[in-house]
């Protein structure tokens, strides 16, 4: 029963696991405990935590490979919102005593493969114990170009507001994941799932959209509730249209009495940034290259507060507007 | 019943106890939830991840302000140990559902104190929610003057080796909070267990040694497992004398029984260094000037391990070599 042997020791498992991940030469083969960087000249660092607890951000029994990865791309997917490049990661890994070896292995294979798919090393960190579930906390570090960031705050009246992507895939993948959604064929569902998994930071958008935006972020708490969050930063509002938020074809598969839980639900990971409308075909220009489509879907007004239009031109009342921790 | 009142919402809790705590500008009040910073021109960048589970790293019910001023120090500490001069840190921070506001009120004081108390600033962060323990994971910061990192790896033969203020303490300081040093008079328990609690990352004399050192790191699993680390890193040895390894009053009073325990039980955060015999005039200079005493307890031997030498000058035979979390 080698799957269901507990992992090793606390040194033996940095070693056998996380030193190979470690492959910048400021984290030391992870020998030195602490991890050194030499920052390029007039290159900004961007900061980014964020804490993935087993079984309240992921499903309980999701793999350890998609916990891994989708701990280390929400983070990036935050740099991505401000047109950084990553550096690298922090990890601090707190497991319960009863933690397999196969876990582990999984867990750092998932790391590992991601690694080399956005080029970001493993810096250093912690494994600890916990009587809790698995909590992994990832601070990746970014850099930006010097001058002005790209911020929240920023957003001013009559810019026009973008996504990245399609919105609401991974609302309607955790339904899907909890059996919500048998009707839809399971091509429908497998895609769904599949993006609720495993986002994909859009950093290459990021970059190439980064300076001709006004103001930028990823979105992670639901749509509505992340526009939210740039109105408030640039004391301004927004309209969006329903119509316009663009669906995949599974989310359009499952029906219009998902459209509120598409905006609001969580974990989209797509890029939510607004910029003068004159800004547009160079906008276009860049996600062409950046090879993710951008969909205009309303604009900055000055009355503060989100509202989505429907069809006909009303708002929509929205209970919740987005996810909040507690 | 206000002092039981469930903590606020995610965004309110932010606003309300950890704003305030972002002085950095790069932070934004916490309402671009990333951190910016513009790192000198050739200064190295520093970074360290540790997690503090409360009732593992913590006992259960220790207060929330010291569970704070802990899990900021430990990470500081390790700066410390690089000669590294502390920036900003990130904080995740996972809390149980049933937290209350006076529980994080408390924390969050916790945490101003030692801001101020070591000018570092919050940057960025994460709270989210757990069904288990309260989780705190810290990344700090540091900047280090250019050119070569002060690492573990780097003891030669013959370096002396040395510590800094007193040893073992805390893990006394934990027998004497689980009710178990009752015979010691009130005033070295209260001592003991102050040193358990609130560690003090010796900042200034890392900054005063790094350039005299040739290894160095903070102590947190214990002398002798740490002195390991060194001696595994620098490929060689050490020889330490139990009777020079220096010991507070509190701990002189608790006993000879207690002499093992103080050299491999955790939490000390002194430094532990090692540097050629002729540095030792400047390095006893620096240590005045950063008004923390050292004391050399050794020196760096060829043969592989650790061996700690008993007054008569045998080895003293050693089961436990330190703390692993696994």
């Amino acid at each position: 029963m080698a799957a269901r042997k507990r992992m090793p020791g606390e040194f033996v498992a940095i070693a056998r696991y996380f030193a190979p991940l470690a492959t910048h030469p400021g984290a030391f083969g992870l020998k030195d405990d602490l991890a050194w960087l030499a920052p390029r000249a007039r290159r900004r660092l961007v900061l980014k935590t964020d804490a993935i607890v087993v079984g309240v951000h992921t499903l309980p029994r999701d793999p350890p490979d998609l916990i891994a990865r989708k701990a280390l791309r929400v983070n990036l997917s935050d740099l991505a919102g401000k047109g950084a490049s990553p550096l690298g990661y922090m990890l601090a890994l707190v497991l319960p005593g009863n933690t397999t070896e196969a876990w582990l292995a999984r867990f750092a294979a998932g790391l590992a493969a991601d690694q080399k798919l956005f080029g970001v090393p493993l810096l250093g960190g912690d494994l600890t114990r916990t009587p809790g579930p698995p909590t992994i906390a990832i601070t990746a570090l970014g850099e930006a170009p010097p001058g002005q960031p790209l911020l929240r705050a920023g957003a001013k009246r009559d810019d026009a507001v973008f996504v990245s992507g399609t919105i609401g895939d991974a609302a309607l993948g955790l339904l899907a994941l909890r059996g919500k959604l048998a009707a839809l064929p399971e091509r429908h569902r497998r895609f769904l799932a599949w993006r609720y998994h495993l986002p994909a930071p859009r950093l290459a958008l990021g970059r190439a959209i980064a300076p001709l935006a006004s103001a930028a972020m990823d979105i992670s708490d639901g749509l509505v509730g992340d526009l939210g969050h740039i109105c408030a930063a640039s004391d301004c509002g927004a309209e969006i249209d329903l119509a316009a938020i663009p669906a995949s074809p599974a989310a359009k598969a499952a029906g219009d009495r998902h459209a509120l839980r598409r905006i609001t639900g969580g974990d989209d990971y797509e890029l939510l940034f607004t910029a003068p409308a004159t800004a547009e075909a160079g906008l276009r220009a860049a996600a062409r290259k950046a090879g993710v489509p951008i969909t205009r879907i309303g604009h900055i007004v000055a009355r503060p507060g989100v509202r989505v239009l429907a069809p006909g031109g009303g708002a929509i009342p929205l209970k919740s507007r987005g996810w909040q921790h507690f």
